[in-house]
């Protein structure tokens, strides 16, 4: 059965460098626990100085309050459907949330403590938020929100995501100074309020200097990265903390080809076009020997590496394997893959076994 | 939150319809629990007549024996780090496996209880099995099996599983018709032996009517279908038994755009080009009335359907609304789209809601 294999010691590097790179530019740091969901790398952040934390659904709020963490923010339009949750978790936990529109507050009328709110900004990803020019809008959320003294508007939420669809590095630094440009000329417009400033993704954080009028960064893929992030220059192949040990089940040898126990209810069907082809996962080496359990050592970049280039649901299909791989790989070896998007990988797999061996639980599943 | 609506009609109407067409040709009926794995959908076969299943790992193989089933294929060429899990299971159930090449004897060396087997047929998949052509190898997998006299050779299973890709149904039934004459030949070629051939995917099954040669169909989809089927014309839209029931969350009224809470953790990174655009679910029309719960009454096609145009990891975005529609719209309600590939959706979305109010559990996740 194929198991995700986490890393430590690279995805404790990825959190340090992180945490380092906010403390260099004054920077609060509130990190999005969305991509690995445990409770357990939850708490290696503390050692970096991390209390306030990022989520994505108050599922994920109520589980990471269980483990102790009293400031989260729910970084999603809040869902007028949750707002039970939302006042059973602000019992004994400081909740903030995303607000993007006045009709929000016919909701939030029945609000009894105090709500921290961010109004959420598109500076041009286009997903959700009130464009930057809209400051018609932005104005009258905050009148609107006086209706009700529990909320408390405390500034400007941005996730610049057309980062991650950037044609190359020069239009990617455009959009994150576009971004940066905008926040920062709303926290001028609306500077007697003294709004905050929280934004950052992964590609920006990790790759960008200038973050001149914003607070906070948020940034959540960073902790494991993967072969997309990789393949935009946020990290190198060897800071992604995250791979898929997957059992090589069959062997083709007129076609060098590799059937392995891993497909799309393990990576997730999140493509990248890699050398000219579609692939799911590429193939790092990991310790030789055979057998489920993985013995300690990591994995390092294949010379000449392999690709996962076809999927079903459990299936997973290697072809045109180099001769001198493909003649030393035997049924029941484990294959080491890093993931394309690790958020989804991590969320299908369910749990982590580290390369030293301890087992590491996640969020469970709804249903 | 999204939930998983399940109407059981539909999904009745689509097993007995299954049932009576393995019956109409004479044909065994063994079909694949990979889309639903539940214990409470699978037992709405029992009335079928159905007592033999077929899934896709040993995991979902225990999950079934503990709710019943006593004969089980694990559709899979055989992992050999599965080994355990076959000597436990076969204490109590008869269990199948998969074979596709002679090398995996050596981990089946250890086998002392009965092993059903197939050989698994590769008649231009390319995925996994032997090739049709090949029968040199095929005739070696029932010589070298003999080595151990637990190992017992049953006949030949196939997924034709090129037919998702064909251009068209001309070329589907081309796919079809010649696995079915392969198998033919193989049956023919080794009928000292009297194997069995086991054979059928959803599309297939549900659209062709030449199964001279297969003596069971194992098809696993069609108990649900999705827009995939719809699209290539296995199934009507209004057989799709599943649906996605997504909080509308914010409303762009300058876009007629919707966000939805359904993302790629809810319906998968599945895509489908569907009326020159990506999509990732299609509307329905639900129940009127807001919140959560779910009203009964199923669902039906919307006269101009809305598409799931773009999704991120728990965010959706239904773009260029139909104004009538856009405008009926409230922040709170719920937005009802067809999955475009129902297994993976069923296997984030981890249970059921049936369109009468009950919970249906699945095999939990691992991890």
């Amino acid at each position: 059965m194929p198991a995700l294999i986490l890393d430590r010691i690279k995805c404790l590097g990825n959190i340090e460098k992180m945490a380092l790179k906010a403390k260099k530019h004054g920077l609060g740091f509130r990190p999005h626990f969305k991509t690995h969901q445990s409770a357990t790398i939850g708490q290696w952040y503390r050692d970096f100085g991390v209390s306030e934390i990022t989520v994505s659904s108050f599922r994920m709020a109520e589980y990471f309050a269980a483990a102790g963490w009293k400031d989260l923010l729910v970084a999603f339009p809040f869902d007028p459907s949750e707002l039970e949750q939302l006042h059973r978790l602000q019992e004994k936990h400081s909740v903030s949330i995303l607000v993007d529109s006045v009709e929000i507050f016919d909701s939030l009328k029945r609000v009894r403590r105090k709500t921290r709110f961010f109004i959420d900004i598109d500076t041009g990803y286009g997903r959700t938020g009130v464009r930057t020019e809209d400051t018609e809008t932005v104005y009258r959320i905050i009148r609107d929100s006086r209706a009700n003294r529990h909320l408390s508007f405390e500034g400007f939420y941005c996730h610049a995501g057309h980062s991650y669809r950037a044609a190359d590095v020069k239009e990617r630094r455009q959009i994150h100074m576009k971004a940066v440009s905008d926040l920062r000329a709303l926290k001028q417009q609306f500077s007697e309020l003294h709004p905050r400033v929280l934004y950052g993704d992964t590609p920006n954080c990790s790759t960008q200097e200038d973050f001149d009028g914003v607070d906070t960064i948020t940034p959540g893929n960073f902790v494991f990265y993967d072969l997309f992030q990789w393949s935009i220059g946020s990290c190198r192949e060897d800071e992604i903390a995250v791979a898929v040990a997957c059992p090589v089940v069959s062997r083709y040898p007129g076609e060098r080809k590799l059937l392995i126990h891993g497909g799309a209810v393990h990576f997730s069907r999140e493509e990248l076009r890699l050398d000219g082809r579609v692939v799911f996962g590429r193939g790092v080496d990991g310790c030789p020997g055979t057998g489920p359990s993985f013995s300690g050592a990591g994995w390092s970049p294949m010379k000449e590496p392999v690709s996962l280039t076809e999927i079903s649901q459990e299936h997973g299909i290697v072809r045109d394997c180099p001769p001198v791989f493909f003649d030393r790989v035997r049924i029941g070896d484990l294959l080491y893959l890093l993931p394309v998007h690790s958020c989804l990988t991590a969320n299908l797999m369910g749990g982590y076994v580290t390369t030293d061996g301890e087992r590491i639980g996640m969020m469970p599943r709804p249903g």
